[in-house]
């Protein structure tokens, strides 16, 4: 009946969104969502930093600066300084969420019919993005070390036209969602070549890196940018505390070049004036308390375990009928059924042993892959991990059974 | 150097934001910005809420529903029905500000090149979001009596295609930004059949209805649309607590059709996944605690004296100089300049004088009339409005006086 536009015709229904009717019965296990642990958050140190952020009342509730919060920029750069990136206030913006500072470049950036490259499969809430902004996707093929750049470069390489050439590359270079999977360092560096030769913008989404339980560090794009002649000017680099501190707070940022900021700043203005400054407040005095350090080695630790309460469940009970990295970090395995089982049908009789996943269709830009799947191991505790692969294992059998 | 998005190639300067520096100098009275009088919060109703909402840490920390968390919701209904207003959760969005209302709404309506009524003049951060979402925008006048219905009906009737037909029509009818003016109920009813008749949204931004200190109430077109047939279709209402409650909450909401509303979720979903859920238990724990109505008649009282001081020392030191109608709420007055003397000469003598406003022609989008501006009477104490008017009357001879 409405004159709507074209874009939200018919909107796409979400994978991970779709699931969540399953988990109204408290006894089934979802292995589906990206939720952080809740009963992890540092409640304490929380509740300390909002009483410190109360003691300025006048900053928290009223309007504050477009691009965010003075002392929480300051904040924000001492925290990428540890990450071994060097900043300024001109180069952030605080969001609501990675996710919109993603959508923020977008708006500037990114026309109707304009080529992105994304690294396949990504981020399902980002894809969505990227249609409502009407981008022509090109997928990126990645493996156990991430991103794929040598078929990056064949793109690049093969464009006949500046249309066909992306003006943006997505990845989650660093625990990927779904894939768990990491980017190597010679593909990095590989990378950030490419997109000064080829004037492409790398948009590095970085919400997990600080979630390592094995492993050593690799530097992430943005701070590697600066061993790369002209590369600092094609990275825009976004973190987040959602997944480190809590999704609650909703404090994100972007850190691109000036120009880009500027700009984005622009597009922030009409989007929402600006994020809440109270929460940028709180997110403020939370970082200068100094928890965050001891916070991250505890939750990296729990995590660690739960990853391998979910891994060492899989390869006992399910062996060969899954084909899955062992992630060194984040919140997510992305395993591959062998014998043409199909993830959709896995997930109907999971849903029967009241345990549920994400099919992998859903986080694909290019030709989906039926036979995969997402499983987080974020939320539940390592006994509904153990439960749950038990009920994944009786879903499978089931599924195998002659009928 | 990047290839930006065509809506970007020159961003425009806002009128407001430019003025921003000279209030860095204290002496400086600013009648220019639209922050409410961060005297007038209610920190101890705002610190009793908080301290409740913490109480669900679990609600306030984690990833809250996309469309807005559900006790914030039924708080909104019952607001809405003391406002006239009978809705459901299934038709309200929770949004950053209206800001975000509105640009969710343009994601979801409008496409490059659609036609756009504005009610003109109007509130600068909304052109700005048209131009970025490409609308074309007519402008539609506006009087003491608010939009003028007759005009917007002329071209309505002339329209010769669908596509010069306007898909949506943007007011503020109540206490509008920036001219303070209420739009009659007879315009009301009319603008109603008219939306019916041609089939496009009324969109109602109703920030200040509540800063009411003279005159009788008159219903927001959404409570008025239930009297005319099928008019409700063709409403989509937007509200907010950044000017009755605290802008730091950031916490506004839009009323729309079911499936319009639907499809701003969606939109959401990819613009930032959700606002701060514990923004919103804050702000639900307030509207719970009953405190608002007091809260409203003790900010409408200052809030009227404060035009009552602005209106009255116009009309003293700058008499036949400026023309305005004194408004029944809200925080601003519109002003017409006699004698062809610029609203922007007028302004560089102003500042000299340590005392700024805004000049009219940027909340325009049809042709700017150079002697119109606007005055806030929201953030400055009586005595600096006084003081202010008596520096405008000093700017004003300064600029008539020979050279």
């Amino acid at each position: 009946m409405y004159p709507y536009s074209r874009p939200f015709v018919s909107p796409a229904s979400s994978p991970i969104r779709d699931l969540y009717k399953y988990l109204r019965d408290p006894e089934t296990i979802g292995l589906s969502g990206g939720y952080p642990d809740a009963t992890l958050f540092d409640i304490d140190g929380l509740r300390e930093a909002s009483v410190r952020a109360w003691q300025d009342t006048r900053l928290c509730l009223q309007y504050g600066d477009t691009d965010g919060v003075v002392k929480l920029k300051s904040e924000i750069i001492r925290l990428m300084e540890r990450r071994g990136v060097r900043t300024a206030p001109e180069n952030i913006v605080v969001t609501t969420g990675s996710q919109q500072a993603f959508d923020l470049l977008l708006t500037v950036m990114v026309n109707e019919g304009d080529v992105v490259c994304v690294e396949d499969p990504t981020y399902t809430n980002n894809i969505q993005a990227l249609r409502v902004h009407g981008a022509r996707m090109l997928p990126v093929r990645s493996d156990a070390d991430g991103l794929d750049v040598a078929q990056l470069e064949d793109i690049l390489r093969t464009a006949r036209t500046d249309a066909e050439r992306p003006k943006l590359l997505y990845t989650i270079p660093t625990f990927s969602n779904p894939t768990g999977a990491t980017m190597s360092l010679a593909r990095r560096l590989h990378l950030l070549e490419l997109a000064v030769k080829y004037r492409f913008l790398i948009v590095e989404d970085d919400p997990y890196s600080e979630i390592r339980f094995n492993g050593e560090p690799v530097p992430s794009l943005r701070a590697l940018a600066a061993e790369v002649d002209g590369a600092e000017d094609w990275v825009v680099h976004m973190a987040s505390l959602s997944k480190i501190v809590a999704p609650g707070l909703r404090v994100a940022w972007s850190i691109a070049p000036t120009e880009i900021t500027r700009r984005c700043a622009i597009a922030k203005q009409s989007a929402d004036v600006g994020s809440s400054a109270w929460m940028q407040c709180i997110a403020a005095e939370y970082l200068a308390g100094g928890r965050l350090e001891a916070h991250l080695e505890r939750i990296s630790k729990v995590y660690g375990e739960k990853c391998a309460a979910l891994c060492s469940g899989l390869r006992e009970l399910l062996g060969e009928a899954v084909n899955f990295h062992q992630p060194d970090g984040g919140m997510f395995v992305w395993a591959k059924l062998s014998g043409d089982v199909l993830a959709a049908d896995l997930l109907k009789q999971a849903i029967e042993q009241k345990v549920i996943f994400v099919p992998g269709a859903g986080f694909h830009v290019g030709s989906p892959d039926p036979t995969t799947l997402r499983l987080s191991f974020a939320a539940p505790s390592v006994s509904q991990i153990t439960e749950g692969v038990r009920r994944l294992c009786s879903a499978w059998k089931a599924l195998r059974a002659p009928a």
